[in-house]
């Protein structure tokens, strides 16, 4: 063990928030567009954060890996070989998203562990930054891309069929062209051993409003939704001339999917005055932009479904639903739905004792956090779903996330910085759940 | 006067149903697309299908003028010179569209005017075929644009400030660019003069399936409906992540929109119900290509709006619904709408004396025919809006149209050119209403 090892829960350790600050510009620059940032998952902005990692973390004398499916590791070795801790999120974006979704978390790992370089501390354990691939399932349609594959739970199947929205890329294809080894994916090959994880935490920008709300700058999340998808849904009627047809004889498509979008928001309303945990979203909606006109009964729309969820229960019941309503909807107005594959994730808990570690050090910092559920999936869920003691921590945001208006302070990103720091110099000692 | 003059209403002018056969033969094969024909107003397919039609003129030894706004007129002089009839009706399509549309009432006319050559039989008066320009509003958002230009109607406004969708050509550079004159439409100077048209007929496909359900190969048309559209409208709401953000906060446009839809739908059945003429049709409903995502609420969606019925009144309250449901949605659901530029026709009666005399031709030839009304918007409404005696006649088509699959049997062409011919060999004596 190295000379400069530290006594577990040493002070002074503060991370390092210049650094992601001056990289949070960076990112902005590199990967803006005209409307937002844009990091496509294995494309061009995802890999430029990458570099910029990769480079910072040789800068900072870290240990520098990558695995099979080009996820980024970089690490300061601890004081003992036990369960290391890892704070992991991803670096890529959906389009025209903003700076901070994912990048926040590897940012402010890097912040953390830079903090402890510089002030010459060596953590008990080691601690790892991992920049996760592909966690935007905008591009690919799959979730949780490259934290599975870390794990070595890509299936072969994702990597040769699933086609990155607008390009058509083959995930594999993309994950070799970014310098992967889909050869080693395909054999299930795990670059983490679950095992040797003590603790992943994922430090994420809250993408909702309740923070902002409250006057809280830190959550610490209980559970991660889980959701069911639809991101290939279609329906099909018939073009006509929009003067010339009558009512009775029309198969009009926008009056079906529009009858479908108001029932199953009368649904979730429904739900949600019972109590229900749920969300209920037709993100992209959209007749044929070449053969519609607006003097034609429309003969076909595309749509999307995101249904979310805490409890399976209540994703299986909307689930039923769903087809329920389309099959009554196809009959009454003389349509036909294609509501194509469903993908999604299950429910993830956070172990108790991380949550309860969480609390611990905001308390003794004296930040203000409230505890409370995740509606967006997250990598967190991958480990957590594989027993890895796991733990989220949000960061106050305004404007939601998935745009380009979502703002963080950097006053909240270093409140949370230094919980996490005071995380790694005093790991609890946890067991999975 | 022609040593062939033949005395009105004689027989045997049997029109030439090869020469159309072979002439939608050609269009279909050279303004084809892979799916249907696309023949875009002042653009590449209209061009093809009036140079073919100038051959054809020429080869037949007609008198071919073009005037200011490229319509095209093949005209056969008549025993004498009183008001002519004009056979008219357009050339360009939809995108995607059927080959009919349009192309059967130039070639009907065509057909007819054919027959008399090879007759050696000269009408009573003029017949003159005319291929109109630029009626698919679709393409500049305008209607009847070639007809209004053949009579001096259009406005210095429309032919700077109209773009051609898709390319935003502007109508006058496009008119140009086919070799028109757009200082002389500026001016206002009219082609035909209104007191020379003794009658105005536009043979065309029925857009819809009444003909075709009540077993009838013609219909003659008693008015045509009027309309308004907005071609531009959009809701803008907030984007936001679909995961995180909760029912309360939303400002979602897909869900507006589709309330709208929805609402406008159920007010057209109850107008519908109470015994009023109306259709009510939202063509195509998009949320952004680039910015929407399954994982997101919409900000944003456009969408058309396209309304018509023959009853003035009937628009006007159809049009105050709109706003004032537009409002309250906004209000209800925290977003905005812009319905953008109102455009719209006012609805045309057909003249009752055009129609008896259709019903006439139909009945002594003994083919079966009906009465109705027309649902599109069409040239003759143009003509019939100058006091131009004005007919329109049907032809039995399967699957609607504009799109691809519209069918007319040629029968049934050939039935309507028997009508058209005994109506130029026989003109009626009409007055103007």
């Amino acid at each position: 063990m190295s000379a400069r090892a530290v006594p577990a829960g040493r002070a002074g350790a503060a991370p390092d928030i210049a650094l992601a600050e001056r990289l949070f510009a960076e990112l902005a620059h590199r990967t803006g567009t005209g409307r937002g940032v844009t990091r496509a998952s294995y494309g061009l902005g995802e890999q430029i954060a990458h570099d910029m990692l990769r480079r910072e973390a040789r800068a900072l004398g870290l240990t520098v890996a990558t695995d099979a499916a080009c996820n980024l590791y970089a690490t300061l070795p601890g004081a003992s070989d036990a369960p290391g801790v890892v704070i992991g999120s991803h670096l890529d974006s959906v389009p025209m998203g903003g700076n901070y979704d994912g990048a926040a978390g590897v940012l402010m790992g890097l912040g953390v562990v830079a903090g402890f370089v510089r002030a010459g501390i060596v953590p008990p354990r080691d601690v790892t930054v991992m920049a996760i691939r592909a966690e935007e399932s905008t591009w690919f349609g799959s979730s949780y891309i490259g934290s599975r594959g870390a794990l070595g739970l890509l299936r072969a199947d994702e990597l040769d069929g699933v086609l990155r929205h607008g390009d058509r890329v083959a995930l594999g294809q993309a994950i070799d062209a970014a310098g992967g080894d889909t050869a080693a994916l395909r054999r299930g090959e795990a670059h983490l051993d679950p095992a040797r994880i003590g603790l992943f935490v994922e430090p994420h920008i809250e993408q909702g409003p309740v923070l902002l709300a409250k006057g809280l700058p830190l959550g610490i999340v209980t559970g991660i939704r889980g959701s069911f998808r639809h991101r290939h849904a279609s329906c099909t009627g018939a073009y006509a001339h929009s003067g010339a047809t009558p009512r009775a004889g029309r198969q009009d498509a926008v009056r079906a999917v529009a009858t479908l979008i108001v029932e199953m928001d009368a649904l979730w309303q429904a739900r949600a005055d019972a109590g229900c945990d749920l969300t209920v979203t037709f993100g992209q909606v959209s007749t044929d932009p070449d053969e519609a006109a607006f003097s034609k009964v429309a003969g076909r729309v595309g749509f999307t479904v995101d249904v979310r969820s805490a409890s399976p229960d209540t994703l299986a019941e909307v689930a039923a639903e769903l087809e329920a309503r389309v099959a009554a909807i196809a009959a009454a107005q003389d349509v036909s739905f294609d509501l194509g594959p469903r993908t999604g994730s299950t429910p993830a808990a956070m172990l108790p004792g991380v949550v309860a570690a969480m609390e611990r050090a905001a308390h003794d910092l004296g930040l203000p956090a409230r505890t409370m559920p995740c509606g967006a999936g997250h990598d967190a869920a991958v480990f957590a779903g594989l027993g890895v003691p796991t733990g989220m921590l949000f960061l106050r945001n305004a404007h939601g996330s998935h745009n380009p208006d979502e703002h963080m302070d950097m006053a909240d990103f270093a409140a949370g910085a230094a919980v996490l720091s005071r995380l790694c110099l005093d790991p609890p000692a946890l067991a999975a759940p």
